[in-house]
């Protein structure tokens, strides 16, 4: 049984497992410098040339790697973690990476769409209060934020500069409360024409949509988002627990 | 500043803030016999039915739903939940909706690639058992799942059925002991044209990719996998704990 793992599949199976695991190579940073030589690269996977070079073609499919004749093989786009098990800004998340900043596209009083009112616990055709954010990691966006609040938080708020803050610590700012816990569910999608522009990536380009619901330490919700974010410049990542089935 | 939600920017960016609370509504299977008229959306979201429209439009993008003349609009493809806060299998997971079953396209010893030696603690050079499986929930493909079992374990699992069964549950069936933790990386990435053909997606259809490193109770790290879920089935959901910054 014991065989190498060059050994059942088509090329492309082959390739595919080398990628997954380069992939997580280069989001560890192990490649400064670029990617070994696919001679090299052949070596440690046991597979050939033309097995690593489709792999390679996978990667740069997904916008993670630059490829030249001359140069050799190259991080092109370097992803950065946020935590998928915390409850944390990105602004916070990445005050040791860079600077982000957010170009405020709405900040406004809504009448709440009814199902946005449910979630929120409002009152039907009570108000709430919107803001969406282009927000910018370094000279490129990262995530497409579209924000409810209730309205009594959501308009102190609004005195605050949406430009470098994050909503989270306004939020925490303007109650005296902390946040408690929110619930979250992650999508992989495709953009839109006009979110895809927005964002700056190709029509029907992957963006990890997220929707997220966040209460206050007692239990309030006031704070729900549905974030779209770059899928070749996040990955998110946690540690779980078993649960017994 | 009370506006209604359609005031504050182009026609796009308004379908995008309706897309997103259908597309939650439709996860949250408000809309069995079909979605609300154009008309009544319109009403309810404060918006022109051409913003409907556009948001349908979105919505028919991403293959949730159908859209006839006749016929009205339906769900087209139901999204199943998978927790991100527990550590469940497949089986486990959707034992109350159908039947998971696992084509079994590798399993086999190989010689582990360096980098995942290192994440399995194992010996340059060591084996590991590699397992490959398209898993299935009724008719379709969900996820395409690699993993690298550590040889002893492995081989052992090897002896058990792999087409009806959870590695997970098969890792505690062998070993005596119970999972404990796993660090998880997830990216929304586009399917190569290989893995796309394997999971009966376009070209390029977002998938949501999971690297999960799994470890036992005494924290041995045990199973590393590599696992492509196909983004329109599959939505991960979980809850979260604010921690301070």
């Amino acid at each position: 049984m014991a065989e190498a793992i060059a050994i059942g599949g088509p090329r492309a199976d082959r390739a595919r497992r080398v990628a997954d695991v380069l992939r997580q190579q280069i989001h560890a940073a192990a490649y400064p410098d670029g990617l070994p030589a696919e001679s090299d690269l052949a070596a440690e996977f046991s597979v050939s040339r033309n097995t690593i070079r489709e792999a390679l073609g996978i990667l740069k499919q997904e916008g993670l790697i630059d490829r030249g004749p001359k140069v050799g093989t190259h991080v092109a786009q370097r992803k950065y973690d946020h935590r998928i098990d915390s409850l944390l800004g990105l602004k916070e998340t990445f005050k040791h990476v860079g600077e982000v900043r957010n170009e405020v596209r709405a900040a406004m009083s809504v009448v709440a769409p009814p199902a946005v009112a449910h979630r929120l616990r409002l009152a039907p055709g009570e108000q709430a209060v919107f803001i969406e954010r282009l927000r910018y990691l370094g000279d490129l966006p990262l995530s497409l934020d579209l924000t409810y609040l209730t309205r009594e938080i959501g308009t102190r708020i609004l005195e605050h500069s949406l430009e470098t803050n994050d909503v989270f610590a306004l939020i925490e700012q303007v109650t005296g409360q902390s946040l408690g816990s929110a619930s979250l569910a992650l999508e992989a999608i495709p953009a839109d024409a006009h979110s895809a522009a927005t964002l700056q990536v190709p029509d029907g380009a992957p963006v990890l949509m997220l929707e997220r619901l966040t209460s206050l330490d007692d239990g309030t919700p006031v704070d729900l988002e549905y974030i779209r974010m770059r899928g070749d410049r996040i990955t998110m990542r946690g540690n779980l627990i078993r649960s017994k089935p």
